[in-house]
């Protein structure tokens, strides 16, 4: 099982941004094919105060591969446009493989 | 249900890295008193080639409180005190609640 984690710090504006994510951003990511699971969280501190996060969403897929597919996709695209016009500035994506154990 | 979620940078030494962390620090942090479940993936890349993560883990408990207890727990203070001896400076936690939809 792997995952795409979209890590988004805090953004300038983030009512608009909830607004955009999820009414707008969140549906199309969950049109990308092979997607098994999507998990969003909403950061709300650290140990030490405040976090310079605000959003982790995680999408999971079967394999490397899948993901892949997923992200080359029409949706994918759909999706990865969206996000560099509303997010661009403070979103880092990464490919994570979970560990099974 | 809410997550404390270790993000972990590319570490100077990968490979005692994840000795370390699979053989003393993940047992160490599973002993939490609440925790539900843990997911540990290791980064393979961005969509733009490497990523600046090595690992991204992640502790599910009930409640916010559930969290806060367990980090003050004996248990939590032992994961805590391993930790910043051999991740201090790669490692930074955040407290997330999941999104229920």
């Amino acid at each position: 099982m792997v995952k795409l984690v979209a890590i988004y710090r805090v953004p300038e504006d983030v009512e608009a941004f909830d607004k955009h994510y999820f009414e707008v951003h969140g549906p199309l990511a969950e049109k990308m094919p092979g997607l098994i699971k999507m998990e969003v969280g909403k950061v709300y501190g650290t140990p030490a105060g405040d976090s310079d996060l605000h959003l982790i969403a995680e999408m999971y897929f079967e394999t490397k591969e899948a993901l892949m597919e997923a992200l080359s996709s029409a949706e994918g695209r759909a999706a990865g446009k969206d996000l560099r016009g509303f997010a661009g500035n403070v979103v880092s994506m990464h490919f994570v493989e979970v560990v099974e154990k």
